[in-house]
């Protein structure tokens, strides 16, 4: 099964693509960053990210996207900008009929290293060794997608 | 000019076409409320209020969109959904080359009405009077995407 995962985000939205082999292991198949003008105007910010991604979904056909939950914290005007681009992101997967699995924050960090509040060190160690990685996948945005599709892979696994 | 007012949101989204002729008056051409599936998934929603907004956009053919802009308040759910909404909004609007105007609830309602915390009916008095309607304008949605047009003529005249 190809899963694509993707971290949502106007200004850099990371997208990961991995193939499950076994329980514990997938290979990376691509991964990367969707980025869009900086200090462009919103609506245009959308287009190019909305454009971007069905490049992106073209070219990796995924079977199914695993995407993360959207939790406000800190930033409440950043928390919008990435519903916006949540947004875009959940419209373009049903134009590919392709079901959209979400997990928070919380439930990938558990489910890669057993412990909720696990550290980016530590998620981008269990990334790299899950999917047998030579070096951490780079930059940030595509590794946090790249969890977010090994969760998917980890969670169907268990059930 | 044709200004298309719209009030994001997933369950209802109100659209509202005014055409501007004095500066104190304007004519309504159009309003209405987009909806989607009730409990339906989100992706699919969110696919039905583009493909919605498409329509809404080739039948009124605007000059210029007007969108309240979005202040989370009292529920993060909620707040996330609009938000999602509204993504999709302006990515629509993009599509079709329209500049968007933003407005914030404040300054909509001191626009209309000189009151900042004005309450909903003296809003919905405000533009039955603006547009010289008879009745005040049904559903809330589509009177508020209505409040939103009017507010871009009036701040758009007074400049």
């Amino acid at each position: 099964m190809k899963i694509l995962g993707i971290d949502p985000g106007i200004g850099r939205c990371g997208f990961g693509l991995i193939e499950t082999t076994t329980r514990a292991n997938a290979k990376a198949l691509d991964f990367g960053v969707i980025t869009t003008t900086e200090n462009g105007e919103l609506p245009n910010r959308l287009l190019e990210l909305y454009e971007s991604l069905h490049e992106v979904f073209d070219s990796t056909k995924p079977d199914v996207i695993s995407v993360e939950k959207l939790f406000f914290s800190k930033n409440i005007t950043t928390g919008i900008m990435v519903a916006e681009a949540r947004g875009i992101v959940l419209l373009v997967a049903e134009q590919y009929h392709l079901k959209v699995y979400e997990y928070t924050p919380n439930e990938i960090k558990k489910t890669l290293t057993g412990y909720g509040a696990a550290g980016k060190p530590q998620m981008e160690e269990m990334v790299r060794l899950h999917l047998g990685l030579e070096q951490k996948p780079k930059p940030d945005d595509a590794a946090d997608a790249l969890a977010a599709a090994i969760t998917h892979s980890l969670m169907n696994f268990e059930k």
